[in-house]
């Protein structure tokens, strides 16, 4: 039976989640959105992609702060809309080539707050990955170069500039169980085993449908 | 093939997390603690249940604002400690009760801190149940016959206390998905789903042992 699901997963930095999200959309023979996200805003808004890139799921600096530094951008005509942060107006873009994308059928999307731009969205199933630091600090400098020495930093710097974009643009928050349907330590089931627990995860979710608990 | 894990359990208020460990014992055929643990902890301990029952997932107030309302409590002689707050010292003695339980054997247990005593015993799970604050007042009237007005209330309520608890005697976050090795929406799977995924989710762990992500 092939799924009709929309999965969206979020992740702690150097927890494998974006792999988790590519072996799952293998299995499932489904569309995988991660950076692809950044080419497809660009393409849909006729912007750059290296102002989607550079905002790329960073949250707009207060606005008190940018005031006084005298750089609050404004950017204007991208969404008709004016007056607003530069990065605002890249996540309402973002947003709805994301609504577009989960529209046209089952993918998996990670982070860029796509639970909560599908809230709306029926079939939807948000997962979270995450791992113990010495875990994650290893994959950071095996898969991503990063020196070893700064490793632990990098992947808690990368965690709270993620939690504070998520939190900006959502009234959930980032890396609480109650924000996700499942969340995983990736640490203690691998890749594939994160991947093969989602599948088992939708099938008893549909089953369950529609009951009480 | 038998299961040698022990399976700890934290639960929003209404989540049926109690239920889920139940469940899970039942179908694995081990014990199963929960409010046991207060006759258990009395008995080990030669003080009354009533003593743990009125301490139950309680923090100790700020010494503060005890020692300016005058009611600081010391009981002493319990496990041969003094000058230290009555609902520390029975937290220490639940803490050994729990303890003991884990080196006896596989078993759920429910609450109570009990991942982070455990957290130097080898194979141990930990699990966290929640669900969406309709489906939890929907239960907590109908299982727990909380009055239908206040139902809501008491969940949010009991959930900030079982946090403070929590938070008080561990150095984790209740709550955070960072703090388990599962968390799961009951409301999404059911019971019987989350008891089901559990075990899943065991089998892929002792698959994937040993091995990075």
């Amino acid at each position: 039976m092939s799924t009709q699901t929309v999965f969206t997963i979020g992740r702690q930095f150097g927890s494998g989640g974006r792999q988790v999200g590519k072996t799952l959309a293998q299995k499932l023979g489904i569309p995988f959105y991660d950076k692809e996200l950044i080419a497809i805003s660009a393409r849909d808004s006729g912007l750059s992609e290296a102002l989607f890139t550079n905002a790329d799921e960073k949250a707009t600096s207060s606005i008190f702060y940018s005031l006084v530094m005298g750089n609050y951008p404004m950017a204007s005509g991208a969404l008709g809309v004016t007056e607003m942060p530069l990065n605002d107006q890249l996540f309402l873009i973002q947003s709805k080539t994301i609504k577009r994308l989960a529209s046209e059928g089952p993918c998996v999307i990670v982070g860029r707050c796509a639970d909560y731009i599908l809230r709306d969205v029926d079939q939807v199933l948000n997962i979270f990955i995450h791992a113990d630091i010495a875990s994650r600090s290893e994959r950071a400098i095996r898969v991503y170069e990063v020196p070893e020495n700064k490793a632990e930093d990098v992947c808690l710097k990368t965690d709270k500039q993620r939690a504070n974009f998520y939190n900006y643009y959502s009234d959930r928050k980032w890396g609480m169980c109650r924000t996700y349907d499942l969340s995983l330590d990736s640490g203690k089931l691998g890749i594939d085993g994160c991947a093969e627990q989602i599948i088992a995860y939708e099938k008893l979710w549909l089953a369950h449908k529609g009951q009480v608990i």
